[in-house]
């Protein structure tokens, strides 16, 4: 598939469904060929109409600029790309990142943060912060910008905030978070529960990537790898979605939970029949296109 | 490799040489991985700038279009990707194909022609007439565009003109082949001579593409399977490049001498040191962007 049939209804799904029979049919994929084929996540997003790209560093830190037609330069969302902390890219994320972009209003750069299992945590979300700090710096206003990304991007994003809040720096002034993967023992009831309808997510799956982020010094209940330990008072506004038949929905619907327990804003979008990160379908299905735009009114809000 | 190292001397060469790594460990390579691998095309490439992007169908077949800012959209520049007929696609190329677009100031409609072995000859070449033809439909005036590829879509770019010719359609006002691969019958000297120096193509590679792309029905002397059996005579002005150093070097040298004999107004660049499709270290090394300026240069001549 380079680009999906017109009449799919769930390119995502397709591309997963895919995924999934290379995996069984190829035991012991190397993390280089796993790259090689998640770096294909791009193919379900329809490429997004007015905007222009742009290579660049921001706090030492390598990734894509996206640049909406008529976008607010001085508004960033800070995107961290899924994959597992282990794959996925900048440029595998480059088009869902830019339909984000346009619909808020604001200029994106997507991170291509240091990648597990060669630099385990916390080496992703240290990039995560420091592109955030340099943003800062560089006179973006902290409230201006907005961390974002899905599945472990979700776990970075959020992760970023917590980190910055216990450091005393200035906060995001909102963090959204895809169908974030937060879990890292690894015992949601959905990985049970939606086993059957998750086209891709499985509990082996999970297991490698946790191996490579965690390494052998971090515990699985550290606060800042795993966010459902984290002190969430006096978070950022926080939107979080899932799609109804993915495996890792209880850690979006876990953190909503936590966070709205502790005060923050907080806005949950579960999505009935929809799979994990499924705004990746964006220009193709009214589901991803619709969740879009109900982000966008929020962050207008 | 998802960005390139910024002080890497020949970003292309080394994500060749991954590549060739990558397939010396994995025999019987199935089609599909080929493709997840070969979708890396694009990264040796910097992001361009200033170009929008989006998806559409000419004369039946997708493809993304490329819009330089400023770029005359009257003139188009029909862009086939390379890949052995087999992998590659309008996303592998789709950064390439913006440069040079950007640098004639012309805007670029990168093809998904189908894909051997599921569509073997001359389902690509048909698709790509039909998209010339179908842009003459629509009121681009022949002469405004160019066929332009790369190793197999170098190919296909001066094997359409051919059928073009031999049809009697109106033709391209010139034809752009970046390392083109045109030997079906795989007897190149430099295939030997320069297998040193190649940093991905090798003959047994070239002999599962030829068998995918001849079928069982297409000779490998088939005039338009394999342009080095076509007639020149009354075909357009014609651009070709190699890099010195790349096994497919006397396809391109070949051409032009039968194309020059023919009385064809042709231009041979060859790059000494350079790999196969060298443009796509476009942004990278001086010897891509020198290149498609020389391009754009013989272009707005």
């Amino acid at each position: 598939m380079t680009i999906p049939s017109a009449n799919s209804q769930d390119p995502l799904k397709d591309l997963y469904t895919d995924w999934s029979e290379i995996l069984a049919a190829t035991p012991n994929l190397t993390t280089r060929l796993f790259r090689s084929i998640f770096d294909e996540w791009h193919q379900p997003t329809k490429e997004p109409e007015d905007v222009t790209y742009a290579e660049g560093t921001v706090g030492g830190v390598l990734g894509i600029w996206c640049h909406p037609a008529g976008a607010e330069a001085a508004k960033v969302l800070l995107y961290t790309h899924g994959g597992g902390f282990a794959v996925g890219s900048a440029q595998s994320h480059r088009k869902l990142a830019a339909h984000v972009a346009k619909a808020v209003g604001a200029t994106a750069f997507v991170l291509d943060y240091r990648r597990a299992p060669e630099h385990p945590h916390p080496a992703g979300l240290e990039d995560t912060v420091s592109a955030f700090l340099a943003l800062v710096e560089q006179g973006i206003r902290p409230g201006d910008i907005t961390t974002i990304g899905d599945s472990a991007g979700g776990n970075l994003a959020v992760a970023a905030a917590l980190a910055l809040k216990e450091r005393n720096h200035p906060l995001p002034g909102s963090v959204v978070a895809f169908s974030p993967w937060l879990d890292m023992e690894n015992a949601g009831e959905t990985l049970a529960s939606n086993d059957a309808t998750d086209a891709l997510i499985s509990v082996p799956l999970l297991e490698g990537m946790i191996a490579g982020v965690l390494g052998d010094q971090t515990s699985p209940t550290a606060p800042l790898a795993n966010p459902l330990y984290g002190d969430f008072s006096g978070f950022p506004r926080l939107y979080i979605n899932a799609g109804g038949d993915e495996a890792l929905l209880d850690n979006a619907t876990r953190l909503a939970r936590i966070a709205d327990e502790a005060g923050v804003d907080v806005t949950l979008s579960v999505v009935a029949g929809q799979q994990h990160v499924f705004p990746f379908n964006a220009g193709r299905t009214a589901a991803a296109d619709d969740e879009i735009a109900r982000l966008a009114k929020w962050y207008r809000a």
